[in-house]
């Protein structure tokens, strides 16, 4: 199967919304009059962000996922994709599961397949996504304020627990284990959160490298810190269960791979927000406050106050 | 050195003309009213694309120069683009040539870093760039008619013939070494050009894999064929004085790595493309005629014609 029939069986189909799709040098966008194109790429490489066990439809869906994410987290509608991939070999019992899984995902968002790569090399994808959002409501990191609340989405830690689980760290129960998986390998871009928050939430951004580090970045971009309630924290695992808190609480903080949005909106915009979350049916959870005093702390259900570290997981440290 | 103070040190300057850069989940590009925007992704990797041996400062502008190149194929104005970076390690002897390499390119054609990714992994690199067009004008691959003349810009084969010195199969003077291998290495992207032929050319691609196997993609997708002049080709090498000539029209009919423009203009607009070549200061030859019989065909001095195979470089071949 050569390079050319490869992008014809697998990945090409008609593109209905963009001027032009696969087969050209370039792909056409015509953002609407009024619209900023959000852009944002993502790379995967075997054996650091999947392992080579993962089931390739999974797989497929993460990749896109995780690009999708970061439209979420300006409050973008998703609009095309390009796919940059390098394969050991083409491998049609490879590549039918893993562009089902991406091109499930991508009809679910309305999100177009529009151009890309194929090479040789070791196993790598990497997804440019495009969204649109009306000019100047895009949701930034740098806006937040103190008095604001602090909210994030979903569930975070499961991830974590699950790669742990993996590398042999930490052992769960079955049901939990495969709970967790899921969440590792096949996370939920909260792309319409995002959207429905628009007008509510100051700051956003998505936490792919734990709450901590991800929220440390709207923290320090917008020159506040935060105090979160401890108490809240370990309740935001699902298979919190089946953990003790210390766990628990250190997958939430310092997980990485969750992909929810964490975000901040004037105290005031509660019930805003709650009305955003049930609009885009999706949980969330209001778990602290942004303050003046930079740095990131947690209080205890006795009231103690002691400050977290706020590194995420960083790919060259 | 961590992944923040990497991109920090290296790859993140003031954004000028967009409204949103580096730093946040998504880069925000605003298209003018009634531009549309051209988009492209290439995927290079280490051993496949480029040698381990290269000069970093070349990789980092062959691989935005091959993007470049996708946008002067289509006619549009390069914007800004993302870059994915999978590195070994964080060398800053290795990074800091490589993005001076890169944002000298870059800043030549206005073209602005916006955004990407970094992650350890084996040396590859994934760039999208963003170009705009005014809507409709864009160069695409499926208008040559019957009577256009075919040409090409620049010089072609040269890359190829370093290609073959590097694998041992074949040798060249010194000089005309050098001169090869900056062509391979430091390619020219036609972005002037392409924009100069807007209105003028009826079709276009650059020449990635082979004049062959890219007028190849034209005469397919237009549903024509071609006819070109066997005397004029190996000429068209820069070095082809240090060449037979069979190596020669093997390197400029299937060599690749050329990124020169391959495009067609109705015979009427011979002038129209002399005056667009001067306009961009790019050399430009007249090579052939578009027929409406499907494929590649070659005429000698004789007046003897021969078919061409028009398979380029495929990466699963």
């Amino acid at each position: 199967m050569g390079e050319f029939e490869l992008i014809d069986r697998f990945f090409r189909r008609p593109v209905r919304r963009q001027p032009l799709g696969i087969g050209d040098d370039c792909a056409l966008l015509a953002p609407a009059p009024g619209m900023q194109l959000a852009v944002s790429s993502d790379l995967l490489v075997e054996g650091r962000h999947f392992l080579s066990t993962v089931d390739p439809a999974r797989l497929g869906h993460k990749c896109l996922a995780v690009n999708l994410s970061d439209l979420g987290a300006c409050g973008a509608r998703p609009v095309a994709f390009t796919l940059a991939l390098s394969l050991p070999q083409a491998d049609a019992a490879w590549l039918a599961p893993f562009a089902n899984g991406l091109l499930a995902l991508a009809d679910e968002h309305g999100c177009e397949l529009v151009g890309g790569d194929t090479t040789r090399g070791p196993l790598t994808v990497c997804i440019t996504v495009f969204g649109d959002v009306p000019a100047g409501q895009a949701l930034l990191r740098s806006s937040a304020r103190p008095g604001d609340e602090v909210w994030v989405s979903g569930h975070l830690g499961d991830a974590r627990a699950a790669l742990e689980v993996f590398r042999g760290r930490l052992s769960l129960p079955t049901p939990a284990f495969e709970k967790a998986r899921a969440r590792l390998e096949q996370p939920t871009p909260r792309v319409a959160l995002g959207q429905a928050l628009r007008g509510t939430a100051t700051a956003a951004i998505d936490v792919s490298d734990g709450l901590a580090g991800d929220l440390g970045h709207i923290l320090r971009q917008s020159g506040v810190g935060a105090c979160l309630s401890q108490p809240a924290l370990p309740p935001l695992m699902a298979i919190s269960d089946a953990l003790a808190t210390d766990p628990a609480l250190a997958c939430v903080l310092h997980g990485g791979d969750d992909y929810e949005l964490a975000f901040t909106a004037p105290a005031e915009r509660h019930q805003a927000v709650i009305r955003a979350a049930a609009r885009s049916r999706t949980p969330v959870h209001c778990i602290g406050r942004i303050e003046a005093e930079p740095g990131l702390r947690l209080r205890d259900a006795q009231g103690h106050i002691t400050s977290v570290r706020d590194a995420g997981f960083d790919h060259f440290a």
